[in-house]
């Protein structure tokens, strides 16, 4: 058999291992992977990043891939059956991404996740498919009965976080970020079924935790995209308060669907209308605002179309009440906007992160003899810590 | 001062030298370059291709500063204001390009190249900046007395080929067209006011001009974004067409402009109108079209949109008729199409790449004793002469 | 002026911006580098590490160019004799360095620095140059008016760390210590005459100093490099010794003389000999010593030169004396050692690594106002306090 | 199994896949390519490429390992004893080689070529293992039934010519030869036991000829180095030319056994003392060569040791015996250098590069269908024809 090949700038070439795979990855609503931006509005800030869903998606695929080889070779025994199951589980983790990925994430569907549709649109392709996805869905949700592959397709030490990381790394130019995918996953092993890692590979996981935290700070909270991903988010919320009113809004059926009502259920939702709308149908609704006889609506596009965002303040604390009425006031008389639209000028909130959450299922570490121990438990200092520590900073938008 | 700075997965950093440059790039027919693909349709074979001309034209200005360095510091004497003009025009040089760039440019508007329209744009931003642009304007329409700036800009080594041809081999992973721009800048030099490299640099240029040519067989006309394109052109041809029928299009306002009625001179073109269009329009274009009443639309749209594209054949020699009517009969019969349409469906052409035109203004060389010479007189083999000769393909495009 | 060039893998090219640094690069004392490990026995670990102490010292040269180019562009006044002596003193701020680099320091010469040595040689060359040389060594030596360009040559945020982190990291392959110098450059400032960050680079200070934590743990403290580099010193002592004690030694007449006689100082020392030696000769005695009556050094020597290392053991507190006992008495009966050449081959130390250290002259930061403050005190969380931390580590090492 | 991993800088990590190529890795024989350099003196040049042959024998193992993993995806069947064979023989392919590589060969021992001493190596270590490298050898020298391993081994398409290339690009810096291996490996195919490489993969083939004659002119024959190396050449000649005179030359034991005496044949060779000697031996001779008192010597291992080389010449055509002789007569008079060693300083020759040899097995296509053909008769241009014509260039030294 000839092997089906992608192009890819960070592993050079991507190799499709069977022909079920190419035919998920040809299916339109794969392929509508291509018209979402995989960082939002990072592009904004960073000009190169402007890589979309599709190809992370092929890269975390790649990485599973290299994660089972490298796992035969330790001798663990993983059948073709799971192998392909675990690569189109990592595959489709994404597919149900919706416009600008996380930008707009609970806003366009209130608390519904994108996991939430991932899991809708496989199995939908597996009613299609006649169960060919089922083996790939329990890993997805973690209901098969070993729990290593669900390890790799969504824990703290995933084959998607570590594509994310490298692949944004090498598009935003923000060369700290460039994790060692390689070295990470020759450390990768399997005990009683759960996902390990070798006990020398201690560095090599405390430099991808460091790293996740650094792109954090640098790049997906960057104060810049974060607050034009702010504005993109009001520009929904104005569009949907316009709708409810009866004004119009210059958008496509597909996308209107999803601003004229509000829907907070998977079960709610025409999925048809779902896989039609992409970062096109934003982008088109807010060229088409600019010119908007709203002017709270037309100025938020114009905001976003033009690049002249709001000023944004970072600060370790909460911004004092005074501080926002001070600013408020002035975006009041300077700019003549009104007590009831202040809020889509003047907003204040919290950003947080956190590069290893000690709630969440930990990553264990094995040593010679077998023994496994809690991450933390096996550093010999503080600084793995420290990574534990939930980052907040609060930021104030206000009108320049 | 402070330099404003902007992040770039090549360079790293670039400095924005000047505040009046830093206002250029606020603008929003500037910022419009952020919706405008570099490539095309390339990232439908290279995936990770979804680079914008916004951030070509940012490392274009960045390699003009660092050639003008580096001839400052061979002794050439340049002033501050040839020095601002040179990267203002270099930045603006790609600014009159439309939606997917050379892909649809001679379709939207016959006749008329990119350039023209840069020129257009950058005339009408020195209206409003009183005359602070005639010089750039003049080094680009090469009527400034020293036509090194002008070779700088638009020659066959120039800083847009070197960026484009670096940028586009990061972006698409074909590591091959990484030439080493550093290593090509420090061999310029100017000579009576012409630019000129080192004899010594032979083999950097050498290398240059073979990356070039393996880019455009490789990347820029592989044979899936060709057919992928060739496409899009079909679906704003048959737009037209259908609209002067008195069909509905749906497609932006500004868009419609353009292909309602066909334009074929700068002047006759309402700029506001084009300044306006991106890829964004196009895109909605095609996803509104493929539910368009009209069977050939919608079907040519749902290519493009879902990427199902039809086969190519490539040859060096032209198709013979038999061939091309076989594939007509083969259509008409298994796809049902009529005969007028056929020609949407199955169509032939010729690519070309000529990797260094002796018909243009020649590259020259300059020994130590300050003799200047043509490329090919001071390349010592044929390599060279291999690369100054033009590559023709023919291609068949059918139904699959 | 045609500048000279350097290849470079790292910067690409490398100018040389006058001639009389090309002079000094040309001497066979800077030549010598070319035969200096950079990172000492790293290669035993990191294969691909092998690069030696001349590109270094281009490197750090070419960062002070770009340093000194950025802040001529934010308004500081730089005369040409300014720039000329900063880029001969970080030239030339390494070139006291003997073989192996730190391996050995402190071993062939007690107690004298290899920067000590480099102002010796530093002296030197201003002497047969008449005083060409004063101004960059009177920064070398902090004696200049403006501090600051001693803090581009020696301080926390030096040329010399930004070159040689991303040099490190390249050659090594650990791509997480890859800092970004450009940014990093890019933020400095000075104020009153002394070196400052501006304030919004305070994220890529962190990074660089989080880079250089890593890299000490992950490559610089490597327990199998560092186990290399402690039977090297052993063979130096043991060399001694036997020296001492009459037997002859197989090396070169340079090499005997800081074998045979123990300097500490550099007035004692004739520096014809100290920059007579390098790699070549401390290998040439290692090969020799292989097959030395002396069984303790001929089998620190085979260690060596086959890569057949001791055992080394690192933990997070001191080993117990009942730990290290236990293992020389196995040492003594399993490879019959006698009692007086036990710590050839049991010995246990420490290792520490401080990223950041608050008692040396602190990284200053500067807000839009100019007001400066420590690092520390404009870090808004706790990441950059661990830095300050010194980390140690206790080894011990044994037969395998 | 844990697998056992090396840290290399182009591909990561690469992993040892079996016990007994990790036994052979830590032989000393093998452990001696850490001290000889891959590409000779060019680092004098390229101050970057300081790499050895240790790396480079790593780098083409596991490029084998990748080669055959994609072989066996597309259904070619291998044994666990053919795979481990043929990672024997690419890992042990250059372990004959002598200090400093190429640069000496043919010159320390005459005529023996280190493919030949490499197989001699061979042998000795499959005596000393009974016979476990037996299919290794019989891979190495062809006589196995399946040639495509030997073509992996030693062709115009093997895994030695991928990994130098890659590596000696990435280290000299020289972008333009970083050739895509997994692109190429991807394309490679068996058919009837040969090697063959997919239709579709023609352009990456004339990437890799194309990569591969740029990296010949530009690195491996650059004019400095090579001037460098004919030196060192002469050193040797020198050397040996006194020692028959009953002169003595300052060098290891193991050293003078093969310049005392001229062996040319590998069965003369008492392969302890080869296997002993290294770039050590001949840089410790060169250092101690510049005291010699035969002004001769010494002049050579100065100029070699303070990289103060000759001057180089080069020319397409011939040098004409006038200019040479008129050379000769200046450096009489000027160096004051005897007639009967005026061959030491001024001297001429040939280089020569051919990218494809057309003599040798050719690199063979094969179609969708099954049908192999040629290289050049599936090339659609004349491109690939220029690169089977051999290039030469004349060169002349003489002193400055």
């Amino acid at each position: 058999m000839r092997l089906k090949n992608y192009n890819d700038p960070i592993y050079g070439f991507i190799s499709i291992p069977t022909p079920f795979i190419y035919t998920l990855i040809q299916k339109p609503v794969f392929q509508r992977l291509r018209r979402i931006q995989q960082m939002g509005l990072s592009h904004y800030v960073f000009s190169g990043a402007t890589h979309h869903r599709f190809a992370h998606a092929l890269g975390a695929m790649h990485l599973m891939h290299k994660a089972l080889t490298v796992l035969e070779d330790k001798g663990i025994a993983i059948s073709p059956e799971e192998k392909e199951a675990a690569m189109i589980s990592i595959l489709l983790h994404d597919i149900g991404h919706g416009p600008f990925s996380h930008a707009l994430e609970g806003i366009l569907i209130e608390n519904v996740s994108h996991e939430t549709l991932s899991l809708a649109l496989m199995k939908a392709l597996n009613q299609k498919h006649n169960g060919k996805l089922s083996m790939a869905i329990d890993m997805f949700t973690n209901t098969y009965k070993r729990p290593f592959f669900n390890q790799l397709i969504s824990s703290q030490l995933d084959m998607d976080r570590l594509d994310y990381l490298k692949r944004d790394s090498f598009y935003s130019g923000v060369t700290e970020g460039n994790i060692s995918t390689d070295r990470i996953i020759a450390m990768l092993m399997v005990h009683d079924d759960q996902l390990v890692v070798e006990e020398k590979g201690i560095y090599s996981i405390e430099k991808f935790l460091l790293a996740r935290r650094l792109m954090y700070w640098s790049v997906y909270l960057h104060k810049t995209s974060y607050v034009a991903e702010e504005v993109l988010k009001r520009i929904i919320l104005r569009a949907r308060e316009l709708l409810n009113q009866g004004t119009a809004i210059d958008a496509s059926a597909d996308l209107l669907y999803f601003i004229s009502a509000s829907h907070s259920s998977v079960n709610q939702i025409d999925m048809d209308h779902y896989t039609a709308i992409d970062d096109v149908d934003i982008l088109s609704m807010v060229k088409a605002g600019v010119k908007h006889s709203d002017p709270v609506y037309a100025s938020l596009c114009n905001m976003v179309l033009t690049r002249r965002l709001p000023k944004i303040k970072v600060n370790n604390e909460p911004f004092s009440s005074d501080f926002i009425e001070k600013k408020k006031n002035r975006a009041k008389t300077k700019f003549d906007i009104s007590l009831e639209n202040i809020s889509y000028y003047v907003f204040d909130g919290v950003m947080k992160n956190m590069a290893y959450n000690l709630e969440q299922s930990p990553i264990l570490l094995i040593d010679k003899k077998g023994n496994t121990k809690e991450l933390l438990a096996g550093s010999d200092q503080s600084n793995l810590k420290m990574l534990t520590k939930a980052v907040m900073k609060y930021y104030c938008c206000y009108p320049k």
